[in-house]
C-alpha cells in the first residue's frame, strides 16, 4: 500500500496542555492519564446518558465497571505491544457484549421491532477502512465490520449483503433473542405510543440515541477508531447514522487524530464531523482541543445533540459534548481506568 | 433552520485563472463558459469512459447528446431562477434514465445478477442531504435521495428500509426489466466467467465503475451537488460506494465547493475525497483548481482511479480526472452545452 505523504502531512501540533475553557463552549477533558503515555486508549459508550434522576448508584456502578472492563480489555493489547486498529475493536466487542449500552447486545429497536446495527473500523496506518450498516444479526458488529475491512474489496456492506458477508467469513450471529433487552423494548414501545397519541417528544438522551466507541494510539504511534451502534429508537428500518459514515461519525488518519462520534447522527453527517476535525489540525494547524471543541460546538449550533472522543498522534485525549452526559473513559500506560457520565471529571473506576 | 457562521466561512479565494499544470498532475478544465456566469452547471457520466478502440462515432455522438441532454434540463431551472439543487436533481435524472450510464436505467449488476442503486443529494444552501444505497427499484434513484432530504428525519436510508420509503412517498418504481441493458448483463458474464477461470483483469473502466453526478452553482449563489450509480460491475449485493458517503463522493457548502465524485469508491471514502477539497479550499485558502487536481493526484497514489467535478462560490467549474477518460460537460448562462469524454478540451455539442 503507497503512502499519501501530502494527505499524511502532520500539522505539527501536539496537545500537551490544557484546554481553554471559553464561556458556553462543550467541556473538554483530555490528556490527563495519557497524554505523555507510549499508548492511549479513550471509550465511550454513548452520549444517550440516562438523566440523573434516572442513574441510581448501584446503575452508575454497573456503568462505570463496563467503561473499566472495555478500557481493560483494549489495556492488555496495547501493552503488550498491540495495535491500535486490534484495541479498539476489543473495547468495542466488550461493550457491544454489554446490554447496558445501545450497541450489539443491548442495542435500541427499529420502528419495526427489529434490531439493525451499524459498526465502523479505521486503521490510521494505511486508512483502510470496513463497515457494515443496517445488518440484522451479527453479535459484534465491531467484528464484521473489521472483517470488512480486512477481507473485503469494499469499505462498505449494508443489509441483507453485509450479513451475506458475515455468513461467509463465519461472523458469528444471534437469534433476534439474544438483542431483546426489556429496558430497550420498553423504550420503543413508549416511542411508538407517542407517535400515535402526538405527545411531545419528552424521550432523554439514553432513549434517543446512544452508540459505543474506541479510539487509541498503540506505541508505535498508529492510530485507530472504531464505533458501533444501534441508532436510534424506533427509526425507520434501513436509517444509517454517521457510525459507519467515514468521515461522519467515525475517521483515523496518523499524524493527526483518530475521531469515534455519538449523537444526533444527521447532523454529524452534514457537518462532516470527524474528517472536519482531522483538516482542522492537518490543515489549519489547530491543536486537537480546539477543533475538538468547535466542532461540538458547531454540530450543537446546527441542531446535532452529542459529543466525540478523540486522540491526537501525541496520544492526548479529548471527549467533548454538548449534551447532559456522555458515558466514557480513559487508560494509559498506568493501566488504571478512568470514567465519568456527566460533567465530572475523570475519576479511578473503584474495584477495576 | 440556524447557519453556522464558523463552518461556513468562506476562504476568499476565487477561482478565475487557468491552473497551472505541473508535470504528472491530472488536467483539470475549468472555468470556460461558467466562471462569471449567474450561474452554472456541470455534469459526469462516469471516469468509466470506454476505451477510445470501442467508441465508434456514432456512440461517442449518443454519450455527447447523453450529456447535452442533462445540462440543457439543467440549464432551463436554472435560467428561470430555478435552485441548484434542482438542478443538479434534474440533470441526474435525464442522466438515469439513459442507458448509457451507469445509473438507474443502464445500471450495471452485481454478482448476484441484481441491480442495486446508490444516489445522493446535498444542498449546500444548509447543508441538507438524502440519500439512498444499496436500493432495489426506484427508476430514479436521485429522485429517492431527494425525497430522503425533504421528507425524512433520516439522511441515509438503504436496502428493503430505502425501498418502503419510497413506496411510502410515491417514488416510482420499476421492476428488474427496465435495469436490463445487454451491454451491462454481457459485462456481467464476462467477469462472472473471469473469476471462475481465474483470468487476467483486463476489464476497462467503462466495466469497472461508472457513475452520474452533477453540480451547480444556481442565480442566488447557492451550490448543490448530486451523484448516483448502480456501483461496480459483479459488486458484492450489499457493496456501497462512495456516492451515499457524504464527503467522499458527495459532498456541497455555500461559500466553498460542490462535489460529484466518480472512480474507485473504496478510495475516496478512506481518503475523505469531496470533504477534503472543501477543506482544503475553507481552512487552507486553495483554490478549487489547486485543490481538487492535488486530492484527484492523491487518490491515484492511494489506488484510486477516477475523477470528479466541482463548483466554486464563484461558479468556476474544474473537472479532473486521473484516468482514460471521464464523460463530462459544462453549461452556462449561454445556453450552449459543451461535453467532452477524453483529454480533449470541452466542445460545443452538435446538434445541441
Amino acid at each position: 500500500m503507497p503512502t499519501h505523504s501530502s494527505v499524511y502531512a502532520v500539522s505539527g501540533a501536539s496537545v500537551s496542555s490544557r484546554a481553554e475553557r471559553s464561556p458556553g463552549r462543550p467541556a473538554t477533558e483530555h490528556d490527563a492519564p495519557g497524554a505523555h503515555s507510549p499508548f492511549s486508549l479513550a471509550i465511550h459508550g454513548g452520549a444517550g446518558a440516562l438523566s440523573p434522576s434516572r442513574l441510581n448508584g448501584q446503575l452508575e456502578a454497573a456503568y462505570r465497571a463496563g467503561l473499566a472492563a472495555a478500557l481493560t480489555a483494549g489495556y492488555r493489547l496495547l501493552v503488550a505491544g498491540g495495535s491500535a486498529v486490534d484495541a479498539v475493536t476489543q473495547a468495542v466487542v466488550v461493550l457491544e457484549d454489554n446490554p447496558l449500552f445501545n450497541a450489539g447486545r443491548g442495542a435500541v429497536f427499529t420502528s419495526a421491532g427489529e434490531v439493525q446495527l451499524d459498526a465502523a473500523v479505521m486503521n490510521g496506518l494505511d486508512r483502510c477502512a470496513g463497515a457494515v450498516a443496517a445488518v440484522v444479526g451479527p453479535r459484534n458488529p465491531v467484528l464484521a465490520a473489521r472483517a470488512v475491512l480486512e477481507l473485503s474489496d469494499a469499505v462498505l456492506l449494508v443489509g441483507e449483503g453485509a450479513l451475506s458477508f458475515c455468513r461467509a467469513h463465519g461472523i458469528a450471529l444471534e437469534d433476534p433473542r439474544y438483542f431483546y433487552t426489556e429496558q430497550r423494548w420498553e423504550a420503543l414501545q413508549r416511542e411508538l405510543h407517542r407517535r400515535r397519541h402526538g405527545g411531545r417528544d419528552d424521550r432523554d438522551d439514553a432513549d434517543r440515541h446512544g452508540t459505543v466507541g474506541a479510539v487509541a494510539r498503540d506505541v508505535r504511534g498508529n492510530l485507530a477508531a472504531a464505533t458501533s451502534t444501534g441508532g436510534i429508537t424506533a427509526k425507520a428500518p434501513g436509517r444509517v447514522g454517521d457510525t459507519p459514515v467515514f468521515g461522519a461519525g467515525t475517521w483515523a488518519e496518523n499524524g493527526t487524530c483518530a475521531v469515534s462520534a455519538t449523537g444526533t447522527g444527521e447532523v454529524f453527517i452534514r457537518l462532516g464531523a470527524a474528517h472536519e476535525i482531522a483538516a482542522r489540525m492537518r490543515i489549519g494547524g489547530q491543536p486537537l482541543a480546539q477543533a475538538a471543541a468547535d466542532v461540538v460546538a458547531e454540530l450543537q449550533v446546527a441542531g446535532g445533540d452529542g459529543g466525540l472522543i478523540a486522540v491526537d498522534a501525541a496520544g492526548a485525549v479529548v471527549m467533548p459534548f454538548n449534551c447532559q452526559g456522555m458515558y466514557r473513559g480513559q487508560i494509559g500506560a498506568d493501566g488504571v481506568p478512568r470514567a465519568a457520565i456527566y460533567r465530572e471529571q475523570l475519576t479511578v473506576v473503584n474495584g477495576a
